[in-house]
Protein backbone atom coordinates (compact mmCIF):
# COMPACT_ATOMS: atom_id res chain seq x y z
CA UNK A 1 0.00 0.00 0.00
CA UNK A 2 1.05 3.35 -0.42
CA UNK A 3 3.22 4.17 2.97
CA UNK A 4 5.20 0.95 1.88
CA UNK A 5 6.24 2.50 -1.30
CA UNK A 6 6.63 6.09 -0.02
CA UNK A 7 10.27 7.01 -0.78
CA UNK A 8 12.68 8.65 1.11
CA UNK A 9 14.24 12.15 0.19
CA UNK A 10 17.52 12.07 -1.17
CA UNK A 11 19.31 14.10 1.35
CA UNK A 12 20.49 16.47 -1.85
CA UNK A 13 16.78 17.29 -2.09
CA UNK A 14 16.22 17.96 1.73
CA UNK A 15 15.78 15.85 4.73
CA UNK A 16 11.63 15.48 4.78
CA UNK A 17 10.46 12.43 3.02
CA UNK A 18 8.52 12.86 -0.02
CA UNK A 19 4.77 11.56 0.25
CA UNK A 20 4.24 9.82 -3.17
CA UNK A 21 2.43 6.62 -4.19
CA UNK A 22 3.97 5.19 -7.64
CA UNK A 23 4.80 9.11 -8.27
CA UNK A 24 1.66 10.49 -7.15
CA UNK A 25 1.21 12.86 -4.32
CA UNK A 26 -0.10 10.82 -1.61
CA UNK A 27 -2.21 13.65 0.03
CA UNK A 28 -1.98 16.21 -2.68
CA UNK A 29 -4.32 17.96 -1.48
CA UNK A 30 -2.90 19.22 1.40
CA UNK A 31 0.12 20.69 -0.85
CA UNK A 32 -2.52 22.11 -2.86
CA UNK A 33 -3.02 20.09 -5.96
CA UNK A 34 -5.94 19.48 -8.53
CA UNK A 35 -8.12 16.77 -6.96
CA UNK A 36 -8.14 13.90 -8.69
CA UNK A 37 -11.69 12.60 -10.48
CA UNK A 38 -12.44 8.85 -10.37
CA UNK A 39 -14.46 7.90 -13.57
CA UNK A 40 -18.12 7.16 -12.51
CA UNK A 41 -19.23 4.61 -10.93
CA UNK A 42 -15.83 3.68 -10.13
CA UNK A 43 -14.64 0.60 -7.79
CA UNK A 44 -11.58 -1.47 -6.59
CA UNK A 45 -12.49 -5.18 -7.61
CA UNK A 46 -9.49 -6.83 -6.27
CA UNK A 47 -5.37 -6.06 -6.12
CA UNK A 48 -4.69 -4.79 -9.73
CA UNK A 49 -8.59 -4.64 -11.28
CA UNK A 50 -10.50 -1.39 -11.48
CA UNK A 51 -14.18 -0.96 -12.59
CA UNK A 52 -15.59 2.20 -13.99
CA UNK A 53 -18.19 3.51 -16.15
CA UNK A 54 -16.71 5.00 -19.68
CA UNK A 55 -13.97 7.52 -18.53
CA UNK A 56 -13.47 11.11 -19.78
CA UNK A 57 -10.25 13.20 -20.37
CA UNK A 58 -11.40 14.63 -16.86
CA UNK A 59 -10.53 11.32 -14.84
CA UNK A 60 -7.32 10.73 -17.32
CA UNK A 61 -5.11 11.94 -14.17
CA UNK A 62 -6.87 10.12 -11.61
CA UNK A 63 -6.34 7.06 -14.11
CA UNK A 64 -2.86 7.94 -14.81
CA UNK A 65 -2.42 7.59 -10.71
CA UNK A 66 -3.98 3.63 -11.27
CA UNK A 67 -0.57 2.90 -13.61
CA UNK A 68 -2.54 0.81 -15.99
CA UNK A 69 -0.92 -1.71 -17.94
CA UNK A 70 -4.49 -2.65 -19.66
CA UNK A 71 -8.29 -1.75 -20.22
CA UNK A 72 -10.76 -4.17 -20.72
CA UNK A 73 -13.62 -2.03 -22.93
CA UNK A 74 -16.38 -3.89 -23.05
CA UNK A 75 -18.33 -1.77 -25.98
CA UNK A 76 -18.77 -2.18 -29.89
CA UNK A 77 -18.07 1.25 -30.14
CA UNK A 78 -14.59 2.50 -31.89
CA UNK A 79 -12.69 4.09 -28.85
CA UNK A 80 -13.33 8.03 -28.98
CA UNK A 81 -10.12 10.09 -30.29
CA UNK A 82 -9.09 11.49 -26.92
CA UNK A 83 -9.36 7.89 -25.08
CA UNK A 84 -7.55 6.56 -27.67
CA UNK A 85 -4.59 9.08 -27.49
CA UNK A 86 -4.87 8.62 -23.48
CA UNK A 87 -3.81 4.71 -24.26
CA UNK A 88 -1.67 5.32 -26.38
CA UNK A 89 0.57 8.21 -24.54
CA UNK A 90 0.26 5.88 -21.64
CA UNK A 91 1.45 2.96 -23.30
CA UNK A 92 -1.95 0.96 -22.05
CA UNK A 93 -3.01 -2.11 -24.38
CA UNK A 94 -6.97 -1.97 -24.69
CA UNK A 95 -8.53 -5.43 -24.91
CA UNK A 96 -11.87 -4.09 -26.77
CA UNK A 97 -14.83 -7.05 -26.60
CA UNK A 98 -17.69 -5.20 -28.60
CA UNK A 99 -20.45 -6.52 -25.98
CA UNK A 100 -23.95 -4.95 -27.40
CA UNK A 101 -25.89 -3.20 -24.88
CA UNK A 102 -29.03 -4.21 -25.19
CA UNK A 103 -31.57 -5.65 -21.76
CA UNK A 104 -30.64 -8.95 -22.03
CA UNK A 105 -27.43 -10.51 -21.39
CA UNK A 106 -28.20 -14.14 -22.34
CA UNK A 107 -28.70 -12.78 -25.80
CA UNK A 108 -25.86 -10.50 -26.48
CA UNK A 109 -22.40 -12.11 -24.02
CA UNK A 110 -21.63 -15.26 -25.75
CA UNK A 111 -19.54 -17.68 -23.75
CA UNK A 112 -16.53 -17.29 -25.65
CA UNK A 113 -16.51 -13.93 -24.63
CA UNK A 114 -16.92 -13.95 -21.24
CA UNK A 115 -14.16 -16.84 -21.06
CA UNK A 116 -12.02 -14.85 -23.33
CA UNK A 117 -12.24 -11.67 -21.56
CA UNK A 118 -12.15 -13.42 -18.14
CA UNK A 119 -8.80 -14.59 -19.90
CA UNK A 120 -7.35 -11.41 -19.78
CA UNK A 121 -8.33 -10.36 -16.57
CA UNK A 122 -6.98 -13.33 -14.78
CA UNK A 123 -3.60 -12.74 -16.45
CA UNK A 124 -1.23 -10.36 -13.92
CA UNK A 125 0.59 -9.94 -16.79
CA UNK A 126 -2.23 -7.33 -17.86
CA UNK A 127 -2.62 -5.86 -14.46
CA UNK A 128 -3.58 -3.12 -13.07
CA UNK A 129 -6.11 -3.61 -15.20
CA UNK A 130 -9.80 -1.38 -15.78
CA UNK A 131 -12.81 -2.89 -16.83
CA UNK A 132 -15.07 -0.40 -18.06
CA UNK A 133 -18.30 -0.12 -20.96
CA UNK A 134 -20.44 2.56 -20.92
CA UNK A 135 -22.19 3.27 -17.35
CA UNK A 136 -20.22 0.30 -15.55
CA UNK A 137 -23.25 -1.14 -14.83
CA UNK A 138 -24.42 -3.80 -17.02
CA UNK A 139 -21.63 -5.29 -19.02
CA UNK A 140 -18.99 -4.32 -16.54
CA UNK A 141 -21.17 -5.74 -14.13
CA UNK A 142 -21.83 -9.18 -15.51
CA UNK A 143 -17.84 -9.88 -15.69
CA UNK A 144 -17.11 -8.85 -12.46
CA UNK A 145 -20.41 -11.00 -11.53
CA UNK A 146 -18.57 -14.12 -13.02
CA UNK A 147 -14.99 -13.06 -11.85
CA UNK A 148 -16.98 -13.26 -8.60
CA UNK A 149 -18.26 -16.77 -9.02
CA UNK A 150 -14.65 -18.05 -9.83
CA UNK A 151 -13.53 -16.36 -6.12
CA UNK A 152 -16.01 -18.85 -4.96
CA UNK A 153 -18.50 -16.11 -3.77
CA UNK A 154 -22.12 -17.37 -2.87
CA UNK A 155 -24.25 -15.94 -5.40
CA UNK A 156 -26.15 -13.73 -3.22
CA UNK A 157 -23.19 -11.56 -2.33
CA UNK A 158 -22.65 -11.54 -6.06
CA UNK A 159 -25.66 -10.43 -6.50
CA UNK A 160 -25.16 -8.06 -3.54
CA UNK A 161 -22.43 -6.17 -5.43
CA UNK A 162 -24.50 -6.24 -8.83
CA UNK A 163 -27.00 -3.87 -8.00
CA UNK A 164 -24.67 -2.04 -5.73
CA UNK A 165 -23.33 -1.07 -9.31
CA UNK A 166 -26.44 -1.20 -10.84
CA UNK A 167 -28.75 0.94 -8.61
CA UNK A 168 -32.11 1.18 -9.73
CA UNK A 169 -30.82 0.01 -13.49
CA UNK A 170 -30.18 -3.66 -11.96
CA UNK A 171 -31.06 -5.85 -14.55
CA UNK A 172 -32.94 -9.53 -13.27
CA UNK A 173 -31.32 -10.96 -16.98
CA UNK A 174 -27.99 -9.85 -16.05
CA UNK A 175 -28.17 -11.63 -12.33
CA UNK A 176 -29.74 -14.47 -13.84
CA UNK A 177 -26.75 -14.41 -16.33
CA UNK A 178 -24.38 -14.71 -13.94
CA UNK A 179 -26.24 -17.56 -11.74
CA UNK A 180 -25.74 -19.58 -14.71
CA UNK A 181 -22.09 -18.64 -15.69
CA UNK A 182 -20.79 -22.04 -15.13
CA UNK A 183 -17.02 -21.79 -13.93
CA UNK A 184 -16.43 -24.78 -14.47
CA UNK A 185 -15.29 -23.98 -18.42
CA UNK A 186 -12.71 -21.50 -17.05
CA UNK A 187 -10.81 -24.56 -15.42
CA UNK A 188 -8.84 -25.21 -18.86
CA UNK A 189 -8.22 -21.20 -19.00
CA UNK A 190 -6.80 -21.05 -15.47
CA UNK A 191 -4.99 -23.42 -15.95
CA UNK A 192 -2.94 -22.46 -19.77
CA UNK A 193 -2.13 -19.21 -17.75
CA UNK A 194 -0.86 -20.78 -14.85
CA UNK A 195 1.37 -22.94 -17.55
CA UNK A 196 2.35 -20.07 -18.94
CA UNK A 197 3.48 -19.16 -15.14
CA UNK A 198 5.04 -21.94 -14.08
CA UNK A 199 5.89 -24.57 -16.65
CA UNK A 200 4.04 -27.69 -16.33
CA UNK A 201 6.39 -30.43 -13.94
CA UNK A 202 9.01 -27.69 -13.04
CA UNK A 203 9.55 -25.23 -10.19
CA UNK A 204 10.54 -21.89 -12.18
CA UNK A 205 8.37 -18.90 -11.12
CA UNK A 206 9.71 -16.85 -13.33
CA UNK A 207 7.05 -15.28 -15.88
CA UNK A 208 7.05 -16.43 -19.52
CA UNK A 209 6.24 -13.50 -21.66
CA UNK A 210 6.26 -15.26 -24.66
CA UNK A 211 3.16 -16.55 -26.36
CA UNK A 212 2.32 -19.95 -25.82
CA UNK A 213 -0.01 -22.04 -28.66
CA UNK B 1 -2.92 -11.10 -7.32
CA UNK B 2 -4.12 -14.46 -7.38
CA UNK B 3 -1.91 -16.13 -10.08
CA UNK B 4 1.23 -14.80 -9.07
CA UNK B 5 1.14 -15.96 -6.14
CA UNK B 6 0.08 -19.52 -6.97
CA UNK B 7 2.00 -22.48 -5.70
CA UNK B 8 3.30 -24.78 -8.53
CA UNK B 9 2.97 -28.48 -6.93
CA UNK B 10 5.69 -29.82 -5.82
CA UNK B 11 6.46 -33.18 -7.78
CA UNK B 12 6.53 -35.73 -5.32
CA UNK B 13 2.40 -34.66 -4.96
CA UNK B 14 1.84 -34.81 -8.16
CA UNK B 15 2.34 -33.09 -11.40
CA UNK B 16 -0.57 -30.77 -11.80
CA UNK B 17 0.02 -27.11 -10.61
CA UNK B 18 -2.21 -26.00 -7.73
CA UNK B 19 -3.93 -23.11 -7.61
CA UNK B 20 -4.01 -21.26 -4.50
CA UNK B 21 -4.08 -17.65 -3.41
CA UNK B 22 -2.14 -17.23 0.05
CA UNK B 23 -3.77 -21.10 1.10
CA UNK B 24 -7.16 -20.41 -0.35
CA UNK B 25 -8.61 -22.51 -3.44
CA UNK B 26 -8.33 -20.07 -6.27
CA UNK B 27 -11.59 -21.80 -8.09
CA UNK B 28 -12.41 -23.46 -5.07
CA UNK B 29 -16.13 -24.03 -6.44
CA UNK B 30 -14.91 -26.06 -9.35
CA UNK B 31 -13.43 -28.42 -6.78
CA UNK B 32 -16.69 -28.57 -5.22
CA UNK B 33 -15.95 -26.70 -1.82
CA UNK B 34 -18.59 -24.56 -0.18
CA UNK B 35 -19.27 -21.18 -1.52
CA UNK B 36 -17.57 -17.99 0.31
CA UNK B 37 -19.94 -16.06 2.31
CA UNK B 38 -18.20 -12.08 2.14
CA UNK B 39 -20.01 -10.00 5.10
CA UNK B 40 -22.83 -7.92 4.05
CA UNK B 41 -22.31 -4.80 2.51
CA UNK B 42 -18.61 -6.07 1.49
CA UNK B 43 -16.42 -3.69 -0.66
CA UNK B 44 -12.19 -3.46 -1.38
CA UNK B 45 -10.81 0.19 -0.57
CA UNK B 46 -7.75 -0.34 -1.55
CA UNK B 47 -4.83 -2.72 -1.19
CA UNK B 48 -5.21 -4.59 1.77
CA UNK B 49 -7.98 -2.44 2.98
CA UNK B 50 -12.13 -3.79 3.05
CA UNK B 51 -15.16 -2.63 4.40
CA UNK B 52 -17.80 -4.26 5.58
CA UNK B 53 -21.29 -4.44 7.32
CA UNK B 54 -20.97 -6.39 10.92
CA UNK B 55 -19.76 -9.96 10.22
CA UNK B 56 -21.29 -13.47 11.14
CA UNK B 57 -19.90 -16.92 12.07
CA UNK B 58 -20.85 -17.69 8.11
CA UNK B 59 -18.16 -15.19 7.03
CA UNK B 60 -15.50 -16.55 8.88
CA UNK B 61 -14.50 -18.56 6.04
CA UNK B 62 -14.59 -16.13 3.64
CA UNK B 63 -12.55 -13.40 6.18
CA UNK B 64 -9.81 -16.21 6.81
CA UNK B 65 -9.04 -15.65 2.80
CA UNK B 66 -8.20 -12.36 3.23
CA UNK B 67 -5.44 -13.26 5.95
CA UNK B 68 -6.22 -10.42 7.72
CA UNK B 69 -3.85 -8.52 9.97
CA UNK B 70 -6.21 -6.02 12.04
CA UNK B 71 -9.77 -5.03 12.21
CA UNK B 72 -11.10 -1.51 12.64
CA UNK B 73 -14.16 -1.52 14.29
CA UNK B 74 -16.38 1.37 14.66
CA UNK B 75 -19.52 0.58 17.49
CA UNK B 76 -19.31 0.92 20.94
CA UNK B 77 -21.21 -2.30 21.79
CA UNK B 78 -18.54 -5.11 23.17
CA UNK B 79 -17.71 -7.60 20.53
CA UNK B 80 -20.38 -10.50 20.30
CA UNK B 81 -18.31 -13.63 21.46
CA UNK B 82 -18.10 -15.45 18.67
CA UNK B 83 -16.57 -12.37 16.68
CA UNK B 84 -14.20 -12.09 19.57
CA UNK B 85 -13.13 -16.15 19.71
CA UNK B 86 -12.43 -15.48 15.69
CA UNK B 87 -10.40 -12.83 15.73
CA UNK B 88 -8.46 -14.97 19.00
CA UNK B 89 -7.98 -17.58 17.03
CA UNK B 90 -7.18 -16.01 13.79
CA UNK B 91 -4.33 -13.76 15.70
CA UNK B 92 -6.23 -10.37 14.19
CA UNK B 93 -5.69 -7.75 16.59
CA UNK B 94 -8.68 -5.42 16.88
CA UNK B 95 -8.84 -1.81 17.17
CA UNK B 96 -12.36 -0.85 18.39
CA UNK B 97 -13.24 2.68 17.84
CA UNK B 98 -16.47 3.36 20.01
CA UNK B 99 -18.41 5.70 17.48
CA UNK B 100 -22.13 5.96 18.38
CA UNK B 101 -24.72 5.14 15.86
CA UNK B 102 -26.97 8.14 15.70
CA UNK B 103 -27.91 10.23 12.59
CA UNK B 104 -25.62 12.74 13.30
CA UNK B 105 -22.15 12.30 12.18
CA UNK B 106 -21.14 15.73 13.36
CA UNK B 107 -21.66 14.78 16.98
CA UNK B 108 -20.45 11.63 17.62
CA UNK B 109 -17.32 11.56 15.60
CA UNK B 110 -14.54 13.94 16.86
CA UNK B 111 -11.92 14.52 14.76
CA UNK B 112 -9.57 13.36 17.23
CA UNK B 113 -11.00 9.70 16.53
CA UNK B 114 -11.29 10.38 12.97
CA UNK B 115 -7.17 11.00 12.75
CA UNK B 116 -6.75 7.92 15.17
CA UNK B 117 -8.80 5.68 13.08
CA UNK B 118 -7.11 6.92 9.79
CA UNK B 119 -3.68 6.87 11.26
CA UNK B 120 -4.79 2.63 12.00
CA UNK B 121 -5.51 2.08 8.59
CA UNK B 122 -2.99 4.31 6.87
CA UNK B 123 -0.38 1.91 8.98
CA UNK B 124 0.49 -1.18 6.38
CA UNK B 125 2.05 -2.84 9.56
CA UNK B 126 -2.33 -3.48 9.99
CA UNK B 127 -2.81 -4.58 6.64
CA UNK B 128 -4.85 -6.29 5.55
CA UNK B 129 -7.56 -4.79 7.63
CA UNK B 130 -10.87 -4.98 7.77
CA UNK B 131 -13.17 -1.47 8.18
CA UNK B 132 -17.22 -2.08 9.63
CA UNK B 133 -19.66 -0.89 11.72
CA UNK B 134 -23.08 -2.61 11.85
CA UNK B 135 -24.13 -2.00 8.37
CA UNK B 136 -20.88 -0.82 6.99
CA UNK B 137 -23.20 2.36 5.71
CA UNK B 138 -22.67 5.54 8.10
CA UNK B 139 -19.85 5.27 10.31
CA UNK B 140 -17.46 3.04 8.18
CA UNK B 141 -18.70 5.35 5.02
CA UNK B 142 -17.61 8.49 6.95
CA UNK B 143 -14.19 6.96 7.64
CA UNK B 144 -13.50 5.32 4.10
CA UNK B 145 -14.95 9.07 2.71
CA UNK B 146 -12.03 10.71 4.77
CA UNK B 147 -9.47 8.12 3.73
CA UNK B 148 -10.33 9.04 0.09
CA UNK B 149 -9.92 12.65 1.03
CA UNK B 150 -6.78 11.84 1.72
CA UNK B 151 -6.31 9.87 -1.58
CA UNK B 152 -7.24 13.43 -3.07
CA UNK B 153 -10.25 11.75 -4.68
CA UNK B 154 -13.12 15.15 -5.51
CA UNK B 155 -15.71 15.19 -3.40
CA UNK B 156 -18.19 14.09 -5.93
CA UNK B 157 -17.15 11.11 -6.01
CA UNK B 158 -16.27 10.32 -2.45
CA UNK B 159 -20.18 11.18 -2.28
CA UNK B 160 -21.02 8.89 -4.97
CA UNK B 161 -19.25 5.99 -3.30
CA UNK B 162 -20.32 7.11 0.21
CA UNK B 163 -24.13 6.75 -1.58
CA UNK B 164 -23.30 3.42 -3.04
CA UNK B 165 -22.82 1.42 0.04
CA UNK B 166 -25.26 3.60 2.19
CA UNK B 167 -27.95 3.01 -0.51
CA UNK B 168 -31.35 4.37 0.53
CA UNK B 169 -29.87 4.91 3.69
CA UNK B 170 -27.37 7.98 2.72
CA UNK B 171 -27.48 10.79 5.34
CA UNK B 172 -26.50 14.44 4.68
CA UNK B 173 -25.01 14.70 7.73
CA UNK B 174 -22.36 12.01 6.91
CA UNK B 175 -21.43 13.59 3.57
CA UNK B 176 -21.35 17.02 5.11
CA UNK B 177 -18.99 15.43 8.07
CA UNK B 178 -17.09 14.43 4.58
CA UNK B 179 -16.50 17.37 2.99
CA UNK B 180 -15.70 19.31 6.24
CA UNK B 181 -12.74 16.99 7.24
CA UNK B 182 -9.97 18.92 6.81
CA UNK B 183 -6.99 16.21 5.85
CA UNK B 184 -4.28 19.14 6.64
CA UNK B 185 -4.88 18.04 10.13
CA UNK B 186 -3.70 14.06 9.15
CA UNK B 187 -0.09 15.67 7.68
CA UNK B 188 1.23 15.53 11.24
CA UNK B 189 -0.05 11.72 11.66
CA UNK B 190 1.31 10.32 8.13
CA UNK B 191 4.55 12.11 8.57
CA UNK B 192 4.55 9.92 11.90
CA UNK B 193 3.97 6.65 10.20
CA UNK B 194 6.51 7.22 7.63
CA UNK B 195 9.16 8.56 10.45
CA UNK B 196 8.74 5.16 11.80
CA UNK B 197 9.20 3.27 8.62
CA UNK B 198 12.33 5.33 7.35
CA UNK B 199 13.60 7.01 9.91
CA UNK B 200 14.30 10.56 9.29
CA UNK B 201 17.28 11.60 7.42
CA UNK B 202 18.55 7.98 6.71
CA UNK B 203 17.94 6.01 3.85
CA UNK B 204 17.05 2.63 5.35
CA UNK B 205 13.98 1.44 4.21
CA UNK B 206 13.33 -1.00 6.71
CA UNK B 207 10.35 -1.42 8.57
CA UNK B 208 10.50 0.00 12.03
CA UNK B 209 8.51 -2.03 14.56
CA UNK B 210 8.99 -0.68 17.94
CA UNK B 211 6.76 1.60 19.36
CA UNK B 212 7.57 4.86 18.82
CA UNK B 213 6.91 8.17 21.32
Amino acid sequence: MMILEAAVAEEEEGTRPILERRGEPLIGSVAGDVHLIPPSNFGVVDVGIFRSGFPISDNFPFLESLNLRSIVYLCPEPYPAANAEFVRSQGIRLFQFGIEGTREAFATISNHTIMETLGVLLDVRNHPILIHCKRGKHRTGCLVGCFRKLQNWCLSSVHEEYIKFASVKARPSDMKFIEMFDVSCMMQCVLHILYQYHGCGNHTRRLAYQKTS
